[in-house]
């Protein structure tokens, strides 16, 4: 599996294309993208739990699951939420433009926004540079990967192929997210294409059982946005059905681990962040409470300030754990561990190396490992600390 | 209602009296504080609903609602949270200690601590330094005030006289809290006083209600605290007790005004903190949804940063109202201002002066009002924004 950019390039499942321009909305960066397949593909979707939806999340939460679905246009700069009656023309003009520029209906065309809220889109500059858009489609993500980001660093892309037992697919997942991201069911923006062939109902479960693990247990800030969505589409232009219980687990496996990668990618590249934080919660008897309490953490400014400051200040830890509810009887038992080291155990702090475990944190990546000798359940989750240039990036974005 | 300190001394109830003074367990500042009742007094408590509670938490919780409380020791720079076994042995030894030179039972005896989680207390330096503490008890609050603080700039104490119908009584509340601060049916540390007499029952009830107003809901980072605890002494000394329905209401009134000036100064004081913030939602038909959803405004870091930058950035008001499941109806028929400018309505944005509202949000104070049009309760939330200042304080503490 090789995450991109930089590597390599990133190529597309069979059948799929991509593309991403600058129409204007923002001054010089992508800020159109485009992804179409070239024959019908199945498409799932997830979408933000919050409610005030976006308009295109409405939109694209009508037509899925389907096995009809040609295209998905997204724009950046302009979220389109909060926009009232005037938001939801606007995004059925962006569709019509995108359907218009492929050839297909306005109903085979998901669509996705990211942005300012509450401010309306200039869609005027969208419509008109729809065709242009069309004509630059190739058949790597890197451009559309682009021309989606916000306040990301990097575009997040990646791609592998799976061996199914009637010969080998492809699954390759873009997103975008860096700030206002704590996904409820949902996502920032995931796109995850596949030349399998599969059911409709066959991609709604996976997209479904990758996301829980993946894109909901990444947090930047703990603000769940009204534009959260992912989409599977595997438009079996591989000529390589899904048929057997193994080529199903074979290609969740691959779709939970390319959405995990980006998840990552995600919580790397988050507003201000210099690591990425995982947290992975081990022996518990509660897998819901375990997602949850590992979530917390992800999320509770003064652990992820000492993560920052790369302080073993693990009382922080203890304390998050604590107001999430884990029964006291488990916090009793379990062995904490920060970077490898133990720092907890049996209800109490282990005398440990300060400077040794300090030095640990000095890496941009922090692993916290819990255990709570409490049953078999494990959560992991992903985060990244908080630094002064979050509150920089956030007191002057509008 | 005197706010304190700076404007006058800030006197304890009839019969009450405190001090604070420095142990060793902090290098300059106070670390040692105590609150004697020279009689008998009622005494109730609300705790953090952590499950990871701090020893003397669970020590106290134990003793109230109760007749015979004589006092509260407290001690800061170490919180005695997350200390096993020693951890216990070590909070009786300090109530013991404090009995002694008081000459009563340790079980009359209520204490907390606050500082560092997961180190044990240097105890032999608390309880060598009773004598002294006692020797220096005066009928005023603002020694023990500056000796409870940790990361706090200002000691926090309010002092007020209430009319019932046989005479008045006085009430007096301190309290402490800058981070950490989310409290959950409890609060940072509280501790209201009054020469009122009333039964135990009264105490509890009075002290849940005012609590549920006023400490339970500010928030200055969303991490609820293991040392959390708030008290309510009642000792009669004014001769005066709460016979009819219209002293009750009257004591109610003074003793949530009091917590909600105290909470108000926790989060104007919150770390790094340079606005106080508050969150009122009116007209919903769903008090706890609307007590959650204003609390969730101030524990977002997106709007906190944008309120910092005295940004008028509403959108991320309206994400986290729907992040927060106001329902979709209320939020297209709500209205919202910002510094009393109205900014959406009717479910669209509203055309208004952007210089105007950056040049009113440059104040040290910033109310967010919403109206729901959907019903008649009213929930009030407090918090603060967020800084750079935030960060450094929390990536170099321990």
């Amino acid at each position: 599996m090789t995450p991109g950019p930089g590597v390599a390039r990133t190529l597309l499942p069979k059948g799929f294309f991509a593309a991403g321009i600058n129409c204007g909305v923002r001054k010089y960066r992508p800020d159109l993208g485009l992804i179409m397949s070239d024959v019908d593909a199945v498409g799932a979707g997830v979408f933000t739990q919050s409610t005030a939806k976006a308009a295109p999340v409405k939109w694209s939460q009508e037509l899925v699951p389907s096995g009809q679905i040609r295209a998905i246009v997204t724009n950046s700069g302009q979220a389109n939420a909060a926009t009232g009656e005037l938001g939801v023309i606007n995004n059925l003009k962006m569709v019509e433009a995108t359907a218009k520029a492929i050839g297909c209906n306005p109903k085979q065309v998901l669509s996705a926004s990211t942005g300012v809220i509450g401010v309306h889109m200039m869609i005027d500059l969208i419509t008109e540079a729809m065709p242009e858009l069309h004509a630059r489609l190739t058949d790597t993500a890197e451009n559309f990967a682009v021309s989606i980001l916000t306040t990301d660093l990097v575009p997040k892309t990646v791609t592998t192929l799976v061996e199914l037992s009637k010969g080998s697919v492809r699954v390759t997942g873009i997103s975008k997210g860096s700030g206002m991201i704590h996904p409820n069911m949902a996502t920032m923006l995931g796109y995850i294409l596949t030349d399998a062939a599969m059911t409709p109902e066959e991609a709604k479960t996976i997209l479904k059982t990758s996301t829980d693990l993946s894109f909901n247990m990444v947090s930047v800030d703990g603000d769940t946005s009204t534009n959260d969505c992912s989409f599977l589409l595997a438009n079996g232009a591989s000529g390589v059905k899904v048929e057997t219980v193994e080529d199903f687990e074979k290609i969740q496996s691959a779709i939970t681990g390319v959405s995990q990668l980006l998840a990552k990618a995600i919580a790397r590249d988050g507003e201000g962040a210099t690591k990425l934080i995982e947290i992975k919660i081990e022996g518990s008897n509660d897998l819901p409470l375990a997602r949850k309490a590992a979530r917390g953490l992800t999320i509770s400014p003064l652990f992820k300030s000492a993560i920052h400051g790369e302080d073993p200040n693990w009382g922080r830890i203890l304390a998050r754990l604590g107001a999430e509810g884990i029964p006291e009887a488990a916090l009793n038992k379990m062995e904490l561990h920060l970077q490898g080291e133990i720092i907890f155990k049996a209800g109490a702090p282990v005398a440990f190396d300060r400077d040794k475990v300090r030095g640990l944190l000095r890496s941009d990546t922090v692993f916290v490992n819990i255990n709570l000798f409490d049953g078999s359940e494990t959560a992991t989750a992903w985060g990244c600390d908080l630094s002064k240039k979050y509150v920089e990036i956030n007191t002057e974005y509008t």
